[in-house]
């Protein structure tokens, strides 16, 4: 028998074979490069009070002299995961009065991030929040027309990480409450949370108020 | 020139290659099986009221007939994963009043899951609390004794599936308000919660009490 009969399909069958097998590794290799697993991660609070002047100040300063420590703590945190947005970000929160957080929103807001914010209206307008400041550096703010809260507590950085929890965005539950925040940028949550954004966002518009009560109970 | 010289290496690379190929995509395919992607799901509230009693029967009972909508919805979803528990509930609520979440616990108490429920002391004994029926249902209760809130909203079953979000345990929260819930099994999140509430579950142990105002100022 002629070797080349019996011989040469091993040698195509091998030769294919060993080159998938490469191929399959050099692809799982290279996605696993070309996407860094998602970020997950949780923060616990009460957070101690820590100086945030180094992240809410501009670049160049003059380190904080102030006395409070330095370090890191889950408000800390927080503002770096925040302020980390370079295009979007959309909140949805049903309290809304500690500085520090109003401050990082008000920066982003003069970096040129598209800031828009949902809120509570039994909420917005209680002494200390920070929804009139941030309607006056003009972020887009809407708010809810229902005998329901909006009891979202949750914010979206460039439409890719989710930060949400039980922890409504005030000094009191930084700084005394037990509470949770999560950062998400698992897909399957990131989402359907841009979603019910979207689906809020479009519902509490201005242009579709009714202002007759009758029409209001009738909905 | 034999020409199994040249060719029997070629032969044994050929099929070496071929077996190692579909050895590595038989182990893909069982590490696929054997481990099932973690759950990760959202609930929006608020819930459509409908019938819960196939849930919170016992099996064999009749269809119920009330006039309530017996399909699905977000309360239903809630239930279901609550009832999935086999070995243990770990539950930290801010507030719990709902009758139906309360059913489900007793529910899971009986038949043997070891449930342990932290909550807050200022809330536990509104009217329509759920906290002191399943206290009398024998389940064991701790409660905080700060000044700031319990505002955790989370449970945890099996120590694997963590439920957490902004909804606290109310009917007025499930029907009426803006909520979110996340069902979520990576451990990146359920490891932290499980240490979360052992901390918290400890810290709160009536052993550790102190009666007295002065040392509790101190603290």
């Amino acid at each position: 028998m002629w070797p080349g009969l019996a011989t040469l399909p091993w040698r195509w069958a091998g030769g294919a074979a060993l080159l998938l097998a490469l191929a399959l590794e050099a692809l799982a290799l290279a996605r696993g490069w070309r996407r860094p697993p998602p970020r997950r991660e949780v923060l616990f609070f009460p957070s101690p009070v820590t100086c945030t002047a180094a992240l809410l100040g501009g670049p160049g300063r003059a380190p904080c002299r102030c006395p409070l420590p330095h370090g890191d703590s889950p408000l800390g945190r927080l503002l770096r995961r925040l302020l980390s947005a370079r295009r979007s970000l959309e909140l949805c929160l049903f309290a809304f009065s500690s500085p520090q957080l109003g401050r990082a929103v008000q920066l982003l807001h003069r970096r040129g991030v598209r800031v828009r914010l949902v809120t509570d209206a039994d909420y917005m307008a209680l002494r200390g929040s920070q929804v009139g400041r941030l309607r006056q550096a003009g972020i887009q703010v809407r708010h809810d027309h229902e005998s329901g809260y909006m009891h979202h507590k949750f914010a979206i950085v460039d439409r890719k990480m989710l930060i949400t929890g039980s922890m409504n965005w005030t000094t009191q539950a930084i700084q005394n409450n037990r509470e949770n925040v999560l950062i998400v940028e698992d897909a399957e949550y990131v989402k359907p949370f841009l979603a019910e954004f979207e689906r809020i966002w479009e519902e509490y518009n201005p242009a579709n108020y009714t202002f007759s009560p009758k029409e209001v109970e009738q909905k």
